[in-house]
């Protein structure tokens, strides 16, 4: 079992109704806030009145930071930067899914970083200062509310860079605020969720039982509870198990006690949606199955880890390990497709013509190369090869 | 699933060598610091003179309090709070298991109590201002270096109170610190995490899956992994399986989205360690199987319950569930015998002389009535009383 160090500060108020909680929670901070949201969903929700009510009542000077994308620009990180610099901001309040909580995380950091927020950005963030950061999640997916990550794109350049900054102060985490979640945004969340595990899951080192269980726990808990929450948007149960689940999927929680593994699939993903801007959750699942079939064929040692998966992921089971292997991989693949995610690039309108340059530029870093099963510009060419047409 | 708070700010450096970060663990908090442990154990097995030499190097003034006893007493409490005050101590650093850190915590908040300190902890312990407490973890047991309980006895007063403080600062967790633990203490300590585990998971709120797994996760890894270090004391993946279950456990993370369920077996065992200075976690190992049998025939309908505990934990199957059920008891309780654990009270000295008064004092706060299962004093009459003799 690996070393680790665990300090998760953030304070979260979790369930049904947890809003009441918000003046308790930003009571600690300064009365100049800066609200951060993205689209119209929040106003049509009735959520944003909601909050205003709230603001109003405590007299917050509000400042605003709407139209914050999924794939949140770099352009917003430096607008909501200019606002707190000329508004004196002491607190920012993010409303919304993991792209407008990691803009804001960006903002609160940008506002001490002297320099190019970009290069802040691409040199993987600032352990600098930050502004206190409160947040009302209303999409399970990445986790944000609940780790110090976020991910930015540059659309001029191409890039969507992961970062880490610090904690949200405070997340406030009700499942019903997620009711109104499309299916796509509800399955590629999930997929998302499930992705943050299967990250660290297929490691090297498998004797640590509460990382090993608890990762298990978690892809059970989300293939059992995403097509509840598909048929039955507000099923509480459903929605409220997806969320503590995406809070504790990306907390580096189900990766202690394990060694580096490399997030190859959030590397290459970062690559198509920095190239074609789609949606985060998507892109993973597509590549996750692809993923692991070329690396099983690449690295048959693994072949005891993805056993294991089918096994206690699928409850699969069989004397054949190699063919168990497979079918835990085409189980994952039968899964997303159940979900309604489409499962081809070519769906998405993606074709081969920038494979190449996409595979050069995420093996640049050398991460790829230190990977669970090391990966070259091959590979990844191969693996996006792989991921062009939906399984039949 | 119900509504919870999550805030542990603890910050844990966990792993082989993790003494290493004693500075750093340090370095934020004043020189003046009060070193608290128990017996010889820490000064024999070197622990003392690593952390001294340490401590000497950063030029610490340091005072200590020595001879903490297992049931910690209030008179070390007292005595620590008096040195504290007269050497206006700025950091406490506890160096042993869970009753020389929370003897700590009694410390800690006591040294701004003012009042009496037994008055402090039987009114539940002090939400007031808390020196920093740093613990250098040597047992894996109770989970107090990660929550902010401390239960301390009073033997004048035959009384053993759990209270609330806060939590450690920080907390040292290296699992080869409890190679030298003895095969009682190793044994006994187990059952406590498992005892912290069990108290939650027998209550009738069953659709946290996060919550639900943990638990069975944490169940299986101790009984798994304590037989190992029964064997092979310094088996290192075992006393480190151990250690992070026993932080785990009782940190309150998995009783989240779980209703109220009362810690019955503590409430029990805090009588008879209060009347007889028993080991902690022997006297929870022995009352834990008698109190689910006595629950499950005053109240059947807890029978999937038990079901779901003998299926997910000892992997038991059948269809006669009344039968199933009881299995799962049994299972455990043969668990215990087989770790060498003392399983009759009589086997302690410990005749029926007393259960009348203790099952009068237990009942005194009302906490057992609205337990999972509502207990009266002659329900903990009958468990002591089938608590007497060792299974045969």
């Amino acid at each position: 079992m690996q070393n680790f160090k665990h300090h998760i500060p953030t304070k979260v108020y979790f369930g049904q109704g947890a809003l009441s909680n918000l003046q308790e929670a930003l009571a600690p901070y300064g009365k100049k806030l800066l609200l951060a949201y993205g689209g119209g969903s929040v106003k049509k929700s009735g959520l944003y009145d909601e909050i205003m009510t709230v603001l109003r009542q405590e007299a917050y000077e509000v400042t605003e930071l709407s139209g914050i994308d999924p794939n949140p620009r770099i352009e917003s990180v430096e607008e909501g930067v200019r606002l707190c610099r000329e508004k004196n901001i002491e607190v920012i309040l993010a409303v919304g899914g993991g792209s407008t909580i990691d803009c804001a995380k960006a903002v609160a950091a940008g506002v001490f970083y002297e320099g190019d927020l970009w290069d802040m950005v691409s040199q993987g963030g600032s352990r600098g200062p930050f502004l206190p950061l409160a947040a009302v999640l209303t999409l399970s997916a990445t986790g944000s509310e609940f780790d110090p990550m976020a991910v930015i794109s540059n659309l001029k350049t191409r890039e969507k860079k992961g970062a880490r900054f610090d904690y949200p102060a405070v997340s406030i985490c009700d499942p019903s605020l997620s009711f109104t979640v499309p299916p796509l945004q509800t399955a590629s969340g999930s997929a998302d969720i499930m992705s943050h595990i299967m990250e660290d899951y297929f490691a090297r080192e498998m004797d640590c039982d509460f990382s090993e269980e608890l990762a298990e726990t978690i892809l059970r808990s989300v293939m059992k509870n995403c097509p509840v929450a598909l048929k039955e948007p507000d099923n509480y149960q459903a929605r409220a198990n997806l969320m503590l689940n995406s809070s504790l999927a990306c907390s580096g929680i189900p990766s202690y006690g394990k060694d580096f593994s490399g997030w190859a699939v959030h590397a290459m993903e970062h690559e198509l949606s920095a190239f074609y801007d789609i949606t985060h959750g998507v892109g993973l699942a597509i590549l996750t199955p692809r993923w692991l079939r070329h690396i099983l064929a690449k690295d048959p040692s693994i072949t005891p880890r993805l056993v294991r998966f089918a096994e206690k992921v699928f409850g699969l089971s069989g004397d054949d390990k190699n063919l168990l292997a497979r079918q835990g991989i085409d189980a994952l693949e039968a899964y997303f497709v159940s979900t309604g995610l489409p499962m081809g690039l070519e769906d998405l309108g993606i074709g081969r013509e920038h494979f190449e340059d996409m595979a050069e530029h995420v093996c640049r870093s050398g991460r790829l190369a230190r990977a669970y099963v090391p990966l070259g510009k091959e590979d990844v060419i191969a693996i996006f090869e792989a991921c062009l047409s939906a399984p039949a």
